[in-house]
């Protein structure tokens, strides 16, 4: 029996609409919510991404804009940029597109960020509030796969979740999430021994490692749930996920496709923690 | 063939003998470490963990004091005396034992503390940059652990690591730690299905879940490193671990004991990082 199509685009959608009314109460309420983002550079994929998301945030009524910004701009007046929006009220999230050019420490700049404009959730800050098991912004990525396991009713609690990959954007927050939700989880990555052995025992299967159909069947328990977080290119140039998709919906019971899986869930959790800050701007 | 046993007593003396020459060269250059405990109410436990801060603190030279507050003390005051020491030059460590009377909210405490200050490693701070892999300050259990690990040569990447128990301050940053050293991870709970099962595939064994005894001998695979977090009390009052020493000894290739185990690792590296804060103060 085939799997059922988690399908992200419509359940993006759907929190969309629900997002634009809430945007359309608050703009009643005398805010508007902002969005900056802050685009260093011209790498290209930077730019898809960037455009995607100023896009999104128009179609809601987000007042939204881009900084476009020199690849050779310093350190310091990156961090300049970023004091500038932290104190600037008509702006409630700011996102510093990754990855920078080379010169600029990443780190110091996500960390100079104000906490309650943080809507990527890569804070230190909220790192640890999502450590703790208190969050506040969330990556979101992982965010908007909660949201998508929810809405397809997955039972987490005491269930198996292996995660595959460790990023900080994707794979470690995932972890915690899940974690959270009472799963018992494995975060596996490169060092992996057995890999597929291992992510065979996951009722709950998140691949996140960015290698172009790397999940194959043998790596899925039948029944199992599986997240494709992937968006790779074949030699084609046509975007595939990390699991081969056409083979593993055959003993998933559920699974995300790509296109039109996690990727339109993850701008649209932006858009809703932007919202979700500037109403607390409203009740603090 | 019986268990190497892990000298966790022995281990601390050895990196305490080498933080003592520490303080003392630190003296030299005119800066005394200090370390204030806030005590709040007359917990029996608590007040026996910060005699025993405080007797080790002046054993290696730390300038240490404890000040005692009363149970009726409000949030406010005690954000006071955060605050107070936050400013004084004196003390690099500040530590608020936990836990805090109910009408104290521990969070708000904990994160008034200044990160530089943080010797728990409890500040979302300290927690974030641990996540993303660019750790601070660390919870002292854990850390303890990780140095045990590192003293017997335990080889880490590539191996399969089981932890019981998700507290904040030993299983979560357990598993982080263990992760960023190249293990496959498993975070394990009380929702867990299969326990004994997950817990006999590790490769190296942490067992923190506060329960005298509950790691029997099946749920360790044969040749593991087991680590034993627990301090419980038997029905006579006798201080056991939450691994049932006896038995999984036989079979374990290394085995922390309770006492002499992980105990005395855990207040070394409070130490540790009291010294270290001090020394950032000369070199920032």
């Amino acid at each position: 029996m085939s799997a059922t199509i988690i399908d992200g685009k419509a359940l993006a959608d759907q929190l969309s609409m629900a997002l634009k009314k809430e945007v359309a109460a608050l703009k009643e309420k005398g805010t508007t919510p902002g969005l900056v983002v802050l685009l260093v550079g011209d790498n290209q994929a930077s730019q898809v991404y960037v455009r995607n998301k100023e896009k999104r945030a128009q179609e809601l009524g987000i007042h939204s804009i881009v900084e476009r910004l020199p690849a050779d701009i310093s350190e310091t007046e990156l961090l300049e940029r970023v004091a500038f929006y932290n104190q600037h009220q008509e702006y409630h999230g700011i996102l510093v597109q990754l990855p920078l050019p080379k010169h600029i420490n990443e780190e110091k700049i996500i960390l100079a960020i104000d906490p309650k404009k943080d809507v990527d959730g890569f804070h230190p800050i909220n790192m640890g509030k999502l450590l703790i098991g208190k969050p506040d912004a969330l990556p979101c990525t992982p965010y908007g796969i909660m949201k998508m396991l929810e809405a397809y009713d997955v039972e987490i609690a005491g269930k198996q979740a292996v995660v595959i990959g460790r990023s900080n954007i994707v794979g470690k927050p995932m972890a915690q999430l899940l974690l959270m939700k009472d799963a018992t989880v494995t975060i596996t990555h490169s060092k992996t021994q057995n890999l597929a052995e291992l992510a065979k025992t996951a009722d709950i299967l998140v691949a996140a490692i960015g290698q172009g159909h790397f999940v194959t069947k043998d790596f899925v328990k039948p029944g199992a749930v599986v997240i494709d977080v992937g968006m790779n290119h074949d030699e084609n140039g046509k975007l595939i996920g990390d699991v081969k998709f056409d083979e593993v919906k055959e003993i998933a019971s559920m699974i995300t496709p790509v296109p039109r899986g996690v990727g339109p869930m993850t701008i649209t959790m932006l858009m809703a923690q932007t919202v979700d800050h500037a109403k607390r701007t409203l009740n603090p």
